[in-house]
């Protein structure tokens, strides 16, 4: 990385704003090669930098007055973002239009990032409709899901396109320093000799499985010469890493996501329960395990924090969504995500195949 | 329960048959009161039965000789049903069919078991399609996700049809011996009173949320009198109990299941893994939630066998669907769910509602 990124970073958006979301900007201009842009209320972005000064000065950051912000609750967050020429959300994403920041980050609500993205940003010629990709956990490493929640109402077509990104995408996020990807690592394969493993989320393995949509994706697909793909996955095969990335409508995504987040809720809360609940034998095994450091390595493997940030595939700049409850680390992590996708050129990679 | 229930179990069918499905059939008759019809191979079963003569001798146990199997990867399970007309599954169902067993279990292939259904038993006048009723863990409870996987591709009158069953089903399944709904037991109700909360599987909680299909379903159980409709609800948030039959088209449900089902075992794998390759206090922590019931409890309350099989709903006879992976403790299970559906009449209430 030769030249600092620039990323303009939305100061207001997320449920832990501005606070996290600042101190992680700090950690970003602090420990990676960027500089910062944060986009909000400005006397309330200057007292909060002030607070944190012992560890910021002299840090590449900068403030852009952006007075207006989109709440959580917004209902139709394209008009909201219409209007509010004013707001974080899209002050930071005109900074990337206007060539002031390479990439954009925003941990606020999921429906105004995408829709201020795409009036800010536009689509890449060709490409119809953005796509959220998100890095999920196997169990030894990360693939990529898209789409995650974008695209709702998806067509083959759509979806056939989610799949060239995704495969454009995996090169760059799973082989590279991000990511590494097991299996590729076993095996002593190069970045460049990198072929993703491509499948499309399912109800069952065989070919002919699934809604007619997912049947006229799978021919799609099966027919597509660049990519390699490996047929029907299914949710609870695709931990063991029988692909690198999973393609699914918008609506099927994020139900997955969210099945997925829900069921390792519930199994870290039936631990805890069990350590405070029962006797003393327990609470010494828990000890230990907090001790030995388990629990954090596991927390750290299924922790979205550690993740950083989606990218919305498919638009003319680069732009990541993060999770609305990201943390400092969170915030740092998409920094560094973004950084990556700048210098490894992601826009100009997918333009290039559409 | 005043008189046996007579249960036909395809013994041929699942990943552990016939050894485990017999077992759990032994395990029936011994500790419920069911008269148990198993149906397959007869001197196989005979031979197993005969083994295990030490603890079923005087059992109700009878054999119906089915020489004919469908194996699991049956492409076409319709047409292979059509034609064998002397394998297990089918038998099986024609005993229900025939008045001459109460309700039938099957652990095999789920496509030839939902056709054998379908055609032995016929559906209930009015109800459009059958659904896979399953019960999923919560932190606390149990609740119905319905459709689990039968009708992939569902409009919205049939999925406002499955809320009608689900609301019957719930409340014979949550209030009654088999899932003891925690609130409801907090609030002291009896299960008379019992309104189960039907919430909308979907992308997010407002309205409006998800495709056109969902929009259109949500606003049918909008206007729906006879049921207690909560709204949208996500796969992250129903793990806490906001409502106790959540409803889905099946491709979406049999998604969602299996991202549960795969969380779940990533998360299980991921402390093996800790515990295997860390150190002796790792070790010794291991143990001690091993002797201590820590990991029992927790496994028993995400294993799908403790659930022991799911209803097919919709159709004129108690039809379970058993996980393949079921063991004799599933099946026993089964027996036990099927006996409440029986005594409670479960198959008149809905056609009462159609």
């Amino acid at each position: 990385l030769t030249k600092a990124t620039t990323i303009a970073i939305d100061a207001m958006g997320g449920d832990h704003a501005p606070l996290e979301i600042i101190r992680g900007a700090v950690l970003a201009a602090r420990d990676l090669q960027v500089k910062i842009i944060l986009t909000g209320k400005k006397d309330i972005i200057e007292a909060i930098l002030h607070q944190e000064e012992g560890c910021c000065s002299g840090l590449d950051i900068e403030i852009v007055d952006a007075p207006d912000d989109i709440p959580m609750d917004e209902k139709n967050p394209a008009r909201a973002v219409k209007r509010g020429a004013k707001s974080s959300v899209v002050v930071a994403n005109k900074l990337v239009a206007e060539g002031r920041a390479d990439a954009v980050i925003a941990a606020g609500h999921t429906g105004a990032a995408t829709a201020a993205s795409l009036f800010e940003l536009g689509r890449i010629e060709g490409f119809e409709r953005p796509c959220i990709c998100t890095l999920i956990p196997t169990h030894s490493s990360r693939i990529l899901l898209i789409d995650a929640g974008s695209n709702i109402e998806a067509t083959a077509e759509q979806m056939h396109q989610t799949a060239i990104l995704g495969n454009i995408l995996a090169k760059i996020l799973l082989s590279g320093e991000l990511c590494a990807s097991r299996i590729m690592k076993e095996q002593g394969l190069r970045a460049e000799d990198f072929l993703p493993k491509i499948g499309l989320l399912n109800v069952g393995e065989e070919p002919g499985k699934g809604t007619t949509l997912y049947k006229d994706t799978y021919d799609l697909l099966k027919n597509e010469s660049r990519i390699d793909f490996v047929g029907n996955v299914e949710g609870k095969t695709i931990i063991d890493n029988v692909c690198d990335v999973v393609i699914c409508d918008g609506f099927t995504g994020n139900i997955h996501l969210k099945a997925l987040e829900g069921g390792l809720r519930m199994m870290s809360k039936s631990f805890e329960r069990e350590f405070k609940n029962r006797g003393l034998l327990s609470k010494i095994a828990a000890l230990i395990l907090k001790l030995s450091g388990t629990f954090d390595r596991i927390k750290d493997h299924f922790d979205p924090s550690s993740y950083g940030g989606a990218l919305l595939g498919g638009l003319n700049g680069v732009s990541l969504i993060s999770h609305g409850s990201s943390n400092a680390e969170a915030i740092k992590n998409a920094c560094k995500h973004a950084q990556v996708l700048v210098s490894e050129g992601v826009v100009g990679k997918i333009k290039n195949s559409f």
